[in-house]
Parts: C-alpha cells; structure tokens; sequence
C-alpha cells in the first residue's frame, strides 16, 4: 500500500472528526468539543488502519482505473467508520477484559480522568459512524443498504463478544464447554464480519453492487475472518516474540484458542486431564506442559495441513467466481494473510 | 391508558423477543438464546412503560380513528424500541453511576453471574432495535427516516450523557461550573429528545409526515421534556417520599440539579459561600442548611412561577399549530405532566 494513500487516509480523519466536533444536532461546548477530540486521537487512528485502508484498495480493483477525488475522499470516509467501529469496540472490550494497554499505551478507561466515562465514549464513537453516514452518503442510492450493513455487523460482532463472554466465564474454569464448534461460532461472528467481509461490503455498495447477489464473496471472507484468527491463535503460541511484538499468554487467559480446542480434539482421556490440570494457570510450570503437549499432539503439523487446505479451498472457490474484478479483491485480502508470521 | 392497550404492548413484547432470540443473522445456541431472554426480561418491560405506549397514543390521535390490527401492532413494535433504547441507557448509565437499584432490584451488572458482561449487553439491546426496525419496517417508505431518527436521537442523548458526566465530575466538587444553562444542555440531550421527541417523531413517520415540517413540534415537546425534568428535580427536593416512591439525595450526590442552578443565580456572595461548602456533602446538617437556603430563596415559588409560565408559553405555542390533530397529541402530552406530584 502506497504511504500516498495512507497520508490522504490520515487527511480524511481531520475531515471527519472537525465536522463531528461541529455537528449542528448537538449544542458542543469547549469542554466537550476538546474531550471528544481527545477521545478520537486517543482511540481511532493509532491502529495499522488495516480495515479502512482495504476499502479505498477494494474499490479500486472493483473499479479498475484511477478514482476520483471523490470517490477517493468517500471510499476513506467508508474505511474511517469501520475503524471507529473497531475503536467502539476495542474501548467497550478493554473494560470489560480488565485490560491494561492497548497499542502501547494505556487503556483509555485506565486515564485518570476518565475512568467509567470510557462506557460512554464508546458509545460515543459508535454513534458517529451514522453521523459520518449521513452527511455524506444520505444522497446516494444505497445509503440504506449502508445503514444496514453497519447495523448487521455491529449485531452479529456484539453477539458474538456476548458468547465469547458467556462462554469463558470468569471464574468457571470449565474446559468442557470449549470446542472446535463453539470457537469458530465465535470468531466467526466476534471477528470476521467486521475485520473482512464489511470493508469489501462497503466498496461493493459504492461501486453499485447489491449485496443479496454477494453471498458467495460474504462466504469466502469470513472464512478468510476465521482462518485470520486461527492464525492467531497459533502465532500466540508458536509464533516469534520478536516479530509479533508480544508474548503470547492464551494459555494462561484461558483462552477458547485454536489451539486448545485442537488439542482437546485430538487428545486421548490422560491428554485431556493434564490439559484440565494445567490450562488457564499462571505459572510457567503449567504453560510448559500444556505447550510440551500441543508439541506431542504435532498441532504444528495440524496447523500447517489446516492452513494448506484451507487455502486452497479459498482459492477455488475464488476462482469460480464470474467476476475478475471480485477475484482480484478477494485474492488481495488472501495474499495479505497467506503463512503471514506476524 | 386502557389497561387493554397495557397488555396488547406487552403481548407485541413476547413476539418481538422470540423473534430477537430466533434471529437467522446469528447462531443462537442454548445458552446464549437463554443469556439474551433472562436480560430482555431483567431490564426491557418492567419500567412503567410511558414512553413506548405514547407512541400507540399519539397515533390514534393523529389518525382520530380506530386501529387496524396491523397499525396497532406497528405502533407498539417502536414504542418497544424506544423502551429497548431506554434499558440500553438505563443497563450503562448504572454502570458509570456505580448504582445498586434500579426499578426496585439490584441493577443488572450487580448480579454474580452478569458484571461487566453488563456493557456488552447494554450494546446487544442497541443493536436489537435496527434488528426490530428492519423485519417489521423494511418495506416502508419511512423505513430510512425511522433509521436516522433513531440514530439521531441516540447521538443526541450519548452526548447529554458525555456533558452531564464530565460537568459533574466526581472527585472535582466544582459548583463553578454549575448554571442555568449547562443544566438546560444535560437535560435537553440527555433526557428531552428521547423522552418526548421521539414518541412523536415515531408516530408522526408511521402517520406519513415529513418529519422536516414539524420542527415546531419538536420544539414544543424538547421545552416539556425541560420541564418534566426541571419537575423531577423539584420533586427530589419538595416532593412527599410517599408519593414520589423514594426519598430523594440530589444534594447529597452534588447533582447538576435546577435547584442548585437556580440557587446560584439568586444567591448573594454569602449564600454562594454556604452552597459551595456543603452542597455534595452526605451529612444531614449541610443537607439541612442548603434546604434551608432554598426556602430562604423561595425556591418553591420560584418553581410555581417557572411552572406556570412554561404551561402558558407551551399551550400558546400548541395552539399555533394549524392541525388539531397534532395539538391533541401535544396536549395529551402537558395534560400528563402539568403540575404533577410524582
């Protein structure tokens, strides 16, 4: 991606967040012009803008020349609002992981000043997508099939953080409820409709297309979605440190991980206890042996035979799509994910 | 209200739960079909339900006959959402207000099992109206403007909410900030265009009107939607505990209070000196002495003062409006409110 594109993203968040802080349907003051303003830097640009920027990069294969000013600065504004779908998120679950930092730097909730009011900065941020939505695509044909979009995804994301939720009660160490099933229900709908099938939905709509007749393309990116969070799943675990930029700690969290499921799945009952004995503890110890069993287990292997065919059955059923141009968009999302490391 | 209509709206409320807990844009198993109807019957119908059968009301009045079955069921599906967005506020504003008892049981996120599952939850009701809003209202042709309703009315009460909630910062007892007009803001956005506009709005789409030709409308019910709270916080000071149902602690809790905003504005440097140290104070004599200035200000004949005039202001106002129609739905509205004890 070209560091054009992405300085002209940049230039399209000033844009946006000077109008929310002057949108006439609330009376601002300077207090809370300034606290919003704060709370935007704070929480939506400081990602890698993945999401958004693959809106502008997906309507531009969809199109196949150069955009116009226009429809660049629209295709922008479309991938500024999923990141602050994705900030509305991050904010809300921080709170509710206890979480300390986030892209290295405090939580907001953990600000001083701003502690539980974090609560209604999401919903804050939230509510500016439709703001964004309204003042510059009310005109357009498919501005419903927008305010839709943005409300199935924001449904089906919140149910799934609520069955992740549920499911990894605190508390209730409980590997039984955890499976091959249940983890992808999760990530399915906790991650992949907002982190894959949504930015292409949004250059789909601009670029005219109807999305009932998308299913196909909605099919192959949430299995894309999955195989991301699969991915990882196993790079929390066997990953390199230095090139993910953190240490991985799913196993001591508890978490519903690929990899635990995986390993519950192929385990036999002595397998299965050590995993009940040790997962979700603290000390080193445990980690070591639940590690030195997906080792046994070769989850290595399973992994990398789960990425193979799960590859080339994107890649087919890719291929079997009448379009090029929808080709060419969903083989640039897989190429970006295919054996990444980081 | 006839008590028929009572129980017709809480009849569409079982349908519109089975619906939301059968809905085909997610995978409900058990337990999560189980979390969501527990929380739909935890925190939904069991307020008095005002604002979602004015909804019902104000249609009749404007149609001036009888129902059709379909019209009355449609009226109650967005009276329901305005409850759904009522208990998605109520849900988070306890969060942030670290409350124990809503609606005379402990708050939702007080319950062992809930805890900060409660934020997500309060997203899930959010994101339950657009689901209600588009199986029942897909095919009209308001459909659109019932969604930016909707979204506009959120966004004006999360920024109320932003307003009152760094005003009144805890830890920085600053009466300074305090005035007429920053309470009139709060309670304006806050609690005004979600209280009282939008019953109307909703009814007013249903009915085939533009909602752009009805500012004055709106107008009118944001000043009653003042008054109602300018009363409310009458009534936590002056009000019979027996009648009001609790015994009111605006002082104690250093609310942004027409009171206290009306106490400022009247009071010499002295009586500024008294508010400032013991307003906020939980002890019964700094209660005792800032009830005590307020009779001293003849508070209470401020307050019938204030009253009166907004009555005469608003019934002028309503009369101006060229439909009997829509002067009916507006009186019924005042007839409800005007000079009530609780």
């Amino acid at each position: 991606m070209s560091s054009d594109l992405k300085s002209k993203f940049l230039e399209v968040y000033d844009t946006l967040k000077s109008e929310l802080i002057h949108d006439p349907s609330f009376e601002f003051d300077d207090d809370s012009r300034q606290w919003v303003e704060r709370m935007l830097d704070y929480n939506v640009p400081g990602g890698k803008l993945n999401r958004g920027l693959s809106v502008v990069d997906s309507y531009k294969l969809l199109k196949g020349e150069e955009l116009t000013e226009d429809e660049l600065f629209l295709s922008c504004a479309l991938g500024w609002c999923i990141e602050w779908l994705q900030a509305y998120f991050l904010v809300l679950d921080d709170i509710m992981d206890e979480s300390h930092t986030r892209r290295g730097q405090p939580c907001w909730f953990r600000l001083p000043k701003v502690g539980m009011i974090a609560v209604n900065d999401g919903v804050v941020l939230r509510n500016h997508i439709p703001r964004i939505l309204k003042k510059h695509f009310r005109s357009k044909t498919y501005y419903v099939d927008l305010l839709d979009l943005f409300n199935e995804v924001e449904f089906q994301t919140a149910s799934g953080q609520m069955i992740d939720l549920i499911t990894t009660l605190v508390g209730e160490k409980d590997l039984s409820r955890y499976s091959l099933s249940i983890h992808r229900r999760i990530v399915q709908y906790k991650t992949a409709y907002y982190s894959f099938y949504i930015p292409v939905a949004c250059a789909l709509l601009m670029f005219g297309e109807n999305l009932d007749d998308h299913v196909q393309v909605k099919d192959v990116l949430v299995e894309m979605g999955v195989y991301f969070q699969v991915q990882d799943d196993y790079l929390d675990c066997f990953g390199a440190p230095e090139v993910i930029g953190k240490i991985g700690t799913d196993i001591e969290d508890f978490k519903c991980s690929w990899m635990v499921v995986k390993a519950l799945e192929l385990s036999n009952q002595e397998q299965k206890k050590l995993l009940n004995e040790n997962y979700g503890r603290k000390d080193p110890a445990s980690v070591a042996k639940v590690k030195e069993l997906y080792h046994t287990l070769n989850l290595q292997g399973v992994f990398e035979d789960y990425e193979n065919k799960t590859h080339e059955k994107l890649v087919k059923s890719i291929e079997t799509h009448p379009s090029k141009a929808v080709q060419a968009v969903l083989k640039s999302f897989l190429g970006k994910i295919y054996k990444r490391q980081k």
